[in-house]
C-alpha cells in the first residue's frame, strides 16, 4: 500500500494568490517562448533536438517538445522511460549504461512497444543487453558513449571502433518481425562539465576538445568499416558550440525550457538564443523576524546541489534554512537593475518567488506542477500536470 | 491524473542480492536497537520522548515509536500531520508556525480527529488560529516557540510571556464539546544550529545558552500568572544535554534512528547512547574507468545538503556524479578500521552501499522502505514501508 499521494497546490482556474506553498509554478508564456526558441534553433541548422527530460520528467512536456519538431527525448533511467512511455512518449533515449540484468530485461520488454536507444561503454554491457534483446525478440537502438572531459561514464575515444563492432556483432539475423539484436546507432558525447564552465571562452574551449575527440571515435569505427550514423550530445550550456562543429547532429539540451539560476550565471554565449526563467517555486513568508523573514520553502522544496535559489523581483538574499524554511535578508539593489526589484522585508503571509538553484533535481522534489498563464503577479492556473516520473530512480 | 507511482525496489521475501538500485534500505536490526536505546533513555530519566518524524515521514514508524513509549511525534508541516494521521498517528506536534488561513483550517479540520499541537511566534499567528479553531469546534495545544540561537523562527525569549498571554486569550469558553480555543501547552526550544557542533563541548555550551533563555522565557510566562506546562526540543545531536538541564520534559529527536553520515562525524556525547547507521542507500556500479567506478545513485537518491554519502564497508571515497551518478574512487584504508574494509575498486554489477549525508531529505526523495532483516550482507527483505508523507511540503 502506498501513502497518501499529495494533492496539487492548486486548481485550473485558480488565481495566482491561490496556490498553496510550496508549489512548483511554470510561467507558461516565458516556458512557450523558450520551446520556440530551440525548436527554431534547430530546426534552422537542420539539426536534430533531443531534449533531456530527465530535467522535466513530464511525458505532457515531451509531448509539447515533439509537437515543435523534437524527434524524441532523452533520460537517464529506465524507469523514467518506462513513466513517459506510459504517457504516450513513443521515443526515448536512456542516455546511460545499464548493467543489471533484471532491469535489461525490463528494458527488452519496453523496446517492444516504443522506439528504444541505450548507451553502452562495456564489454559486458553489450553482451547483457543483446541476450535480453534477443529473448524478446526486439530491436534496441545502441549509442556508444565515450568520455570526452566529463570523466564519468564512456569509453575513451579510441576504444569507440572495438565497442562498436562488438555492438554490430549483435545485430538482428535479419529484418523480420520478432529478430531481436542490437541497432548501432553511433556515439553519445556529452560534456556534462562544460556546461557550468562560467566564462563562454572557457565552454568554448572545452566543447573544441570533445568536438577533437567526436571525431577521433568517428574515425575508429569507420575505418574498420561500420557506418557511424550520428553524434548525439549537448547540454544548455554548450549547445552553440556542438551544433557549429559539424560533427554532432543531435542537440540533447533539456534546461533551456526553464532555465534555472545556475545557468542563468552562466557569461552568455555570443549569438546563443536567450532563455527566460519559467520555472520557480511560490512560497510564503511564515515567520519574521527584526532584520529576516522566514519563508516555507526550504531544501526539501528546492534542490541545492547547485546553490541557493535567487529571490525573484525582490532586493532580497536567501539563505539556506534547512529543510523546511529560507531565511531572507534585504541586500542592496543593483543600480538600474531591471524592472526594478522590491525593496524591503516582506511581511508575514506574503508571496515570494524563488528561481531555484538547478531545475532538474527541484523537480523531483515535487509531484505537480502549477502550470500558470499571465504571469506570476496576476496570473489564472490553466492546467496542473503531473511530474510523472518523479521519483524514478532506477 | 497522477503519474505513474515508483513501484517498490523489493518484495517481502526477497534476499538482498533482488533489491533493485538504487534503494532506500533499512537495516531493521540495527533500527530497533537504536529505537530501544532512546526510549529506555527517555524512560529512565522521566522524560517525554516526542521523535520528530519529519525524518522518516513514515505512519509504521511513528507507531513503533510510540508503542516504545513515546507520546507521539513531531512534523514540521500540516500535510505531513494529514499523511501521518491518515496513516493511524494519533498525536502529533506541528513544530512549525503555519499563518495562512486556508491551511489553518485544514488544520482546525484535523484537530478534530487527532490530539494536534502547533508553535506560533507572532500575533497575527495567534489570531488566525484561534479564529480557524473557533469555527471548527475544536481544541488545539498551542507552544510558544522562541529562538533560542537557531536565527530562524520564535521570539525572543523576554516576549514569551505577552504571546503566551494573546494565546491564553483564546481558550476555549469552557471544557464542554463543541468550545473551539486555543490550549496554552508550553515553549517550543529547538536549537538546531547546535546539532552539528562537531566538538561535544561546542553542543554544550550552546544548549547551555538556550536551557538559559528557555528559563528566562518560562520566567515571563509564570510572572504573568500563566503556567507553563512543558519546554519541548533538542535533537539527536544534543539530546542529553537538554535532557540534563531539569528545565526541558520533552525531546524530539529524530535522526538518532537512521543516525546518517552528518551526525556521526560529531565527536561523541560524553555519556550519551550509541546509536549506529541504519538507513542505507543500496547501489550498483554501472560504469568502470580505468580508475574509478560509477554507481547509479546520485543526488536524486540521496541528499547533498549536509554532504556527500560514506561507502560503507569499502575503502572507497564517493565524490558528486551529479543527479543519477556517484563516482567512487580507491582510498587508503585508516589502520585498524573495524571491521576491516574490503579493498580495492569494485567491479561491473557490484553492490555498494551508502550511508546517506543526510536522512530527513534523502528520505523525502523515496516512495519505499525497503526494511532489511540479518544485515546488508545475507539479509531478506521482511517488510515494504511507503514513506507515507514524501512531497508533503505544505
Amino acid at each position: 500500500m502506498s501513502g497518501v499521494h499529495p494533492l496539487p497546490a492548486a486548481r485550473p482556474g485558480d488565481p495566482v494568490g491561490r496556490i498553496a506553498t510550496p508549489a512548483l509554478v511554470i510561467d507558461l508564456d516565458a516556458m512557450e517562448r523558450n520551446l520556440q526558441r530551440m525548436a527554431a534553433f534547430a530546426r534552422e541548422r537542420g539539426l536534430r533536438l533531443r531534449p533531456h527530460a530527465k530535467m522535466h520528467k513530464s511525458a505532457h512536456i515531451a509531448r509539447l517538445q515533439m509537437a515543435a519538431g523534437a524527434v524524441g527525448v532523452c533520460v537517464q533511467k529506465l524507469s523514467e522511460a518506462q513513466a513517459l512511455a506510459a504517457g504516450g512518449v513513443d521515443n526515448i533515449f536512456i542516455s546511460n549504461e545499464l548493467v543489471d540484468e533484471a532491469k535489461l530485461t525490463e528494458l527488452a520488454q519496453l523496446a517492444r512497444q516504443i522506439r528504444l536507444a541505450v548507451c553502452v561503454d562495456s564489454g559486458l554491457g553489450v553482451d547483457r543487453l543483446a541476450a535480453a534483446v534477443r529473448r524478446a525478440g526486439c530491436v534496441v537502438d545502441v549509442l556508444v558513449e565515450i568520455d570526452v572531459g566529463q570523466g564519468r561514464c564512456g569509453v575513451p575515444a579510441t576504444a569507440a571502433g572495438a565497442l562498436a563492432h562488438q555492438v554490430v556483432s549483435h545485430a538482428p539475423a535479419s529484418d523480420g518481425p520478432g529478430q531481436g539484436g542490437l541497432r548501432f546507432a553511433g556515439l553519445q558525447a556529452y560534456h556534462g562539465r562544460a556546461q557550468h564552465l562560467r566564462s563562454a571562452a572557457e565552454r568554448a574551449q572545452a566543447i573544441h576538445h570533445a568536438v577533437t575527440l567526436a571525431r577521433t571515435a568517428q574515425a575508429t569505427i569507420t575505418s574498420g568499416g561500420i557506418a557511424c550514423p550520428l553524434v548525439t550530445g549537448a547540454g544548455t550550456g554548450s549547445f552553440v558550440h556542438e551544433a557549429a562543429s559539424g560533427v554532432y547532429g543531435e542537440l540533447q539540451a533539456g534546461s533551456y525550457l526553464f532555465m534555472d539560476r545556475d545557468y542563468a550565471d552562466n557569461q552568455a554565449t555570443p549569438d546563443a538564443p536567450v532563455f527566460e526563467h519559467a520555472l520557480f517555486v511560490k512560497s510564503q513568508v511564515m515567520s519574521r523576524g527584526q532584520s529576516h523573514a522566514v519563508v516555507d520553502a526550504g531544501h526539501k522544496a528546492h534542490a541545492v546541489d547547485s546553490g541557493l535559489p535567487r529571490v525573484w523581483g525582490r532586493a532580497l538574499a536567501y539563505a539556506n534554512g534547512g529543510d523546511e524554511h529560507g531565511l531572507l535578508s534585504v541586500v542592496v539593489t543593483p543600480s538600474g537593475a531591471e524592472p526594478p526589484l522590491l525593496e524591503g522585508l516582506p511581511g508575514l503571509g506574503d508571496t515570494v518567488w524563488l528561481v531555484p538553484g538547478h531545475c532538474d533535481p527541484t523537480v523531483n522534489l515535487h509531484d505537480h506542477y502549477i502550470a500558470l498563464r499571465g504571469g506570476l503577479q496576476h496570473g489564472v492556473v490553466e492546467a496542473v500536470w503531473p511530474v510523472d516520473a518523479r521519483g524514478c530512480l532506477r
